[in-house]
């Protein structure tokens, strides 16, 4: 079995998902991952979403120094609208400005491109602008065919769930994708120059989708655990990372997490701009942003994290909060507007930085710099302004071409977070919005991931497209290996939980399949289709070990003695058992007095139309029948 | 420092609760704990409920062979309604009736009593009786001291909430909670038998509670543990216990724990009386079951669970459903259903069990048998004629002025929650509703406790009274120690952010005071006020191990190099260095033209009043003032 996973040299984790079976569909090849039920429940294979790229693929060679088969290059080169650039030259500064590292951190990426990719003069490379003007592109295919899974299944069904005013379609077809991206209404990022990663879309219309954040630091940490922190990222589920790194080496491990991401990575370039001038942030300029811009459109980042909303103006909104401006980003820029007493180049500059997006197909991520940082906070002033000012930006976005999605808090109790939902749909006309939980109480370090799934949940259900995971560390200290998995399959189970609210087609053919395999003690298909099989039999495990308890029709919970799950069964075969279906039965039961459903206590036994005697005849006969048949659990199948 | 837990030799945990101090308020000694903060805060204690009992009190003697002190004894003996009866003699089959036990189990509780109490001939000892009498007890009082924590300290300032139609008051008065008691919205668990219980209320215009289940199993775990298990839940913030035990040694293990637990306890009787018939649901009849309920009465058990509204006409509507019933009693009631043909015996004899309740204050928690088990049964026909049942029940047991509260599910979606408590509340008349969960989604076995602590918080906002417990071993095996804690922990952060969110008046008050301890970096007041103390700390630790990061103005997420919170705090100096409040800083702010606020981009820079000149000139001048006086972080005080 290779289901354990495996650590290459460089500690990057491979092997398929307990379980799990790699398998890509169509003539793009979409990569998807089909769970194999015991024959005995004789159901096919449930067929799930997969972000895990080739890593989880035992046919694929993994070689981190070479980085990722390039999927899109020749769907971006047949477009014809890019051209090969000598890339801008890696500077000192690029991976920590104070000359040479000392750290003792990565070395270079060993197959780096000389050549990357920019739109040609005039040309606007973005997913919207080719789909606003009518083009289907292989990207919008890909994720047709991804988002679809086993939709089809469940046609027949009619949908159960509050959508809020989505518009989530019974089959995704290429043209829904590509009408959704020409709205604005979903993204799909995609720089040319990462042409590794395997197209997704994020928009309220598709399946919720979650971040991982991962990122060194200046205090603890190292750049190559960073690396692998992106494949156990997306081995359990992140759709897309995002690399907040802040410290040295930023230039470098980056390129490593690129090249070997088959998801879409996101940064926050103002962090590594900040670096660039030694941490001091009114010494920022427009100059060394926009460079810093093109230094990371040009290794392939997909979106970025922009805080063009924290505008000198609001600023002062925040100075009576109980938790100030908690972003980073927002910070910085808060710092920057005061000092020069000037509004902020990145919303002064913002329609220079829509002309770097389109010829890379970046993606904004409009950040909330002012995002509320407690309960106390949220909802405020500040956080509404900016929201506004987001939409602004977002029209003047989409008057590019350029994909957009929105920011979103942060700290919010229960009672104001679909307000923030309401106010972003309306503000920023259905772009995708992109939260950061929210965190639901304070109260609670140590669980945060938690305090936090409970908003995720919430907001995913009323509409967010992407929820950014928080991990059990999150306000305490650096996530390790597990926090991040913790973070990731806490996330992953908020955002299935929104999309089964929403009543999206696909969503519930797994908690339907893993209930049926609960009910039947199917433990191991049970454990398999589960976000976390190692984690599922592990626990199972500490209290069972045996092997035979993993096919034993009893639980620990009750222990074979008595099991509520092997009574229930019971209760169907007596219904089979009376050759009547349980209509039939039930009808049966009906016509019994004593069966006198709903109504006042004190009647029941009393006012049925078949005389007492009749009744208590049948009864008899049917306990006879039971107790005859039924004798004790598990009989053969007659 | 005695902050690190210790154990007895009989494994029960001690010691204050890290950073808190126990206190005892008012004549009638109600139970808190006060949270130190730094001198720098300049701050109060803040005030927690407490249901830690004894335990975490340094100054109290622990002696689990003697039991707790009876704080009740003479508040129960002074109504001059109880009697002293000898209490029904241990039968083997109490405690497993296949003879002695061969388990190596627990020794009888040493200390147990010859005579129990029992309500006089014709009276009736419950707290409802007494508040419908007008009569308000010492155990209401007690209950109101204990709500109110804070509370008064927010008098002036305005709800912020939506409470969906509670009716939760500024100041809980003794009369207040008398009323909530009479009209039946709120119970006050009170067997007369458990005199060392601390008087508690379940009821939605109260904070919101939670239960953590305990018990054995025929297949692991052992007694002496569970004991423990009490005390470890009790600590982390369980309101009550509910012993679940089905093997052996149950009367004598439910003693032990019993007599060393400050909060209520609640069973499900029907598990214990189908010991005493050798697991063989059919064997059971009324007389054996009220046999069981005067055993547990007669021991000092709080509530009861009762599955009445397991009707015999329901049962066939299970069997299309794709986990059938998954509640134990509910099944063990319908195989008896279905063996007989009749009536569950628990239905038509409801009225003597009433009688049974009031002679010594125990509750009904009226089970919710047919509980959906997953997402797929989620309010189907079968639960909610069951909670119709529950409903005409209520009204019944209400009658016989016995307190009563209604069990929930189960697995439900999102979508689907808030029909749960809506019909809840109409179907019972406000009685108050204690859920399982519910769990969102069935796929994340392993994150159960976070499946559902989704649809608790959002439950408990919608009016749930009480929160029953889920573990991350639901469906996989028996919670150990950490297990129980988190579950623990996590139904305690669902329940905060329930009352948060329905606008509590004093909940807010912590997440203020620990937002403003992260915010001035005061880490230790962080841990402490935080709910899990022990772990905040240590996930601190893992990264920022040395003594001095505790004080240290910065945290492992930034580093010291830039930090958000450091840089708002400059925000907030330069406000006040410019000798203006926030507020003249804003108007200064709005009369310059870069402040145009909100409004089209292409517009900024024109359109203001003032000449730009000048403008420009007021932004060099407070630009200048800044560099000269914000120099580096952290300038000492003007």
């Amino acid at each position: 079995m290779a289901d354990i996973p495996a650590r290459t040299e460089l500690q990057v984790t491979t092997g398929p998902i307990r379980g799990s079976r790699k398998v890509h569909v169509g003539p793009l090849g979409v990569a998807m991952r089909e769970i194999d039920l015991e024959p005995s429940s004789g159901e096919p294979p449930l067929r799930v979403y997969d972000c895990s790229g080739p890593y989880t693929d035992p046919e694929a060679r993994i070689d981190i120094m070479a980085g990722l088969p390039e999927l899109r290059r020749d769907w971006i080169r047949a477009r014809g609208d890019v051209e090969e650039v000598l890339q801008r030259e890696v500077r000192p500064e690029d991976n920590g400005r104070l000359g040479p590292d000392r750290s003792g951190g990565v070395q270079p990426f060993p197959n780096v491109r000389r050549k990357v990719l920019r739109a040609r003069p005039g040309a606007n490379v973005s997913q919207m602008h080719y789909a606003r003007k009518g083009i289907v592109t292989p990207e919008m295919e890909y994720v047709a065919v991804r988002e679809n899974l086993g939709r089809e299944r469940r046609a027949a069904e009619a949908r159960d769930g509050q959508d809020f005013g989505a518009s989530i379609p019974d089959f995704v077809t290429p043209e829904f994708v590509r009408d959704e991206v020409a709205r604005g209404r979903a993204i799909i990022p995609s720089n040319i120059n990462h042409p590794e990663s395997e197209p997704m879309a994020i928009g309220r219309n598709f399946l919720v989708k979650i971040n991982a954040n991962i990122g060194n630091s200046a205090v603890a940490s190292d750049v190559a655990a960073e690396v692998d922190k992106m494949v156990w990222s997306i081995r359990w589920g992140a759709d897309t990372v995002m690399d907040l790194s802040t410290g040295r080496n930023i230039h470098d491990t980056r390129e490593w997490i690129i090249r070997n991401s088959p998801v879409p990575i996101g940064t926050v370039p103002i962090y590594q701009a900040l670096e660039k001038v030694g941490g001091v942030a009114e010494d920022l300029t427009w100059e060394i942003y926009r460079d810093t811009l093109i230094e990371q459109a040009e290794q392939g980042v997909d979106y970025f994290t922009i805080h063009a909303g924290v505008r000198l103006p609001y600023i002062p909104m925040t100075a009576k909060r109980v938790t100030g401006i908690v972003s980073r980003g927002g910070s910085i820029m808060a710092k920057w507007c005061l000092a020069h007493h000037k509004e902020s180049f990145l919303y002064t500059r913002f329609e220079e930085i829509c002309e770097v997006m389109k010829a890379y197909d970046i993606a904004f991520s409009l950040g909330d710099g002012l995002r509320p940082g407690s309960i106390a906070d949220a909802n405020d002033e500040a956080q509404f302004a900016e929201l506004a000012t987001l939409g602004e930006l977002t029209q003047l976005a989409w008057r590019h071409d350029v994909q957009v999605m929105i920011e979103g808090p942060g700290h919010v109790p229960m009672h104001k977070i679909k307000a923030n939902m309401d106010k972003q749909l309306e503000a920023c006309g259905e772009a995708p919005f992109y939260t950061l939980g929210p965190l639901t109480t304070d109260i609670a370090p140590g669980y945060d991931h938690i305090t936090s799934a409970i908003g995720a949940a919430m907001i995913g259900w009323f509409g967010t497209a992407m929820l950014c995971y928080v991990t059990p560390k999150e306000h305490l200290g650096l996530p390790d290996r597990d926090d991040v998995k913790v973070g990731v399959v806490t996330y992953k189970l908020a955002a299935h939980a929104a999309d089964l609210a929403k009543g999206h087609p696909a969503a519930k053919l797994r908690d339907d399949a893993l209930s049926r395999a609960r009910f039947e003690f199917r433990w191991r298909d049970q454990f398999h289709l589960s976000l976390d099989p190692d984690t599922a039999e592990q626990y199972h495990d500490q209290t069972l070990p045996a092997e035979g308890a993993k096919t034993a029709h009893f639980c620990s919970m009750c222990g074979p003695k008595f099991c509520s799950m092997k009574i229930t069964q019971e209760v169907r075969d007596f219904a089979a058992r009376q050759n009547a279906t349980a209509d039939t039965f039930l009808e049966a039961a009906h016509s019994s007095p004593a069966f006198a459903g709903e109504g006042d206590h004190a009647k029941h036994g009393g006012g049925a139309p078949s005389p007492e005697a009749e009744a208590e005849a049948g009864m008899a006969e049917m306990s006879e029948k039971f107790r005859e048949k039924g004798g004790e659990i598990y009989l053969p199948a007659e």
